[in-house]
């Protein structure tokens, strides 16, 4: 019901829908490759490294190290590199953006990561210089959309699926908030859409307590990574992994079963 | 997030969303006892009796024996006695409207059950019969609409909530099959609608496979009762209880940790 997402070339996973992705969040090199290995036990499908939380940011070095770190500690799952900026919901950071665009480009001629995150909503330079890194070292290019205020617009979200395609991302991800129940329906809906009018696979959620709808079953409208904590300190709210499985295993059971009875 | 069901004026449960009702479905006395033994050791909320599934239906004594059978193995669980029709998704029976009335008349005479299930679809006499029925011996009222070929818009779903109100009924049942994903969010919307528009508990649910996420949180969008299954062969494809309160259990840990990590 969601596309399958590709680290050079292949598949990841087994075909299991959604793929699950665990964050990343320690502010510290060593906390960082305990936390790394912490969460690579729970075995992701995906772990996602949110260097903006990590207070070395500044330094390169300390930046490579701590990839290292996680590379070394959670063996061949696919890692994504993110900086999430402050205006799409991230931490402070002492960089400025020429910088992190530097960062990114080092991170990706590393090896050590598979995938990179960029926001659809830095400037057009700085992207394409980001997306050009990426490309040219093999490595997937996430291009995302995160409103912490709102939901948009249906016809707002299935639009930023296409700027994502056009802009040569190997995925669109969309990350908005609901103000009520319909906001939820909202999302669904555009990610439903989008999964039909775009090539790439998608990920999509909508954030706070009615949104955790969205990560347990949004894949089913075509979202095909729901993000999920690996370890219960370190992102509180965010289901669990193993909260999130119980749930899978629910549904894939349910859906398993083909037609559901006529009783009601 | 849903209203609460009353049975002769107080509420059913301690605040838990959704209620889980579950069906007995068995053709024979014998048979049923045991299936009603076996749902209510799961502790279902509340318990429907699907009569049109029993042979004896035309044997009104058979009928009152086998609620009498039902009730001995079930306790204080409230009861909800249901009679299908063919027209939406019922067995055949060998009883004519007319005699099914009748039935509805005495069952709610006998005291035996909380709640009785009319069709909306019925000749407006027969309901009102069998509406009268039940407020004459305080048996609760659920009016009821199932389309087994499809999804109607979601203003026609809300005009069965209202038509539902308007006919007096205590609690108002839409059931539909959706034929893509787009109609499960139909139903979800009609039934957040519903839900602000109108006063009574709805009991809401998409069908088939698709249907599986308005069976575990339609509550959310206003659905008070959930029907599962108490025994696995007794409805295949529906949720088992066992498996509906453990997605349950999530998503009230979930929604309970209130605002969600703003992480992803």
């Amino acid at each position: 019901m969601s596309k399958a997402v590709l680290r050079r070339g292949a598949p990841i996973g087994q075909g299991q829908e959604p793929l699950i992705c665990a964050p990343l969040v320690a502010r510290q090199l060593p906390a960082l490759a305990t936390e790394a290995a912490a969460v690579a036990a729970r075995q992701p499908d995906l772990i996602e490294w949110r260097v903006d939380f990590f207070d070395a940011i500044a330094d390169l070095d300390q930046v490579l190290a701590g990839a290292a770190a996680v590379r070394a500690a959670i063996g061949a799952i696919p890692l994504i590199f993110t900086r999430r900026s402050i205006r799409e919901g991230g931490e402070p950071i002492a960089l400025d953006e020429t910088q992190v665009v530097a960062m990114q480009q080092a991170i990706c001629a590393s090896g050590l990561v598979d995938f990179l995150d960029c926001e659809l909503s830095c400037a057009a330079p700085h992207f394409q210089a980001s997306a050009d890194a990426a490309r040219r070292h093999g490595v997937g290019l996430i291009a995302s959309f995160h409103d912490f205020q709102r939901t948009p617009p249906a016809a707002d979200i299935v639009a930023r699926f296409h700027q994502a395609a056009a802009a040569g991302a190997d995925i669109a991800k969309v990350a908005v908030m609901p103000r009520t129940l319909d906001d939820v329906l909202t999302l669904l809906g555009a990610t439903l859409q989008g999964a039909r009018e775009v090539e790439l696979p998608l990920i999509t959620m909508s954030m706070g307590p009615y949104g955790v709808l969205t990560r347990l079953f949004g894949w089913m409208f075509g979202s095909s990574v729901s993000f999920a904590v690996g370890e219960a300190a370190s992102a509180p709210g965010q289901v669990p992994i193993d909260d999130m499985r119980r749930v899978l295993d629910v549904l894939h059971r349910s859906l398993g079963k083909g037609a559901m009875s006529a009783r009601q």
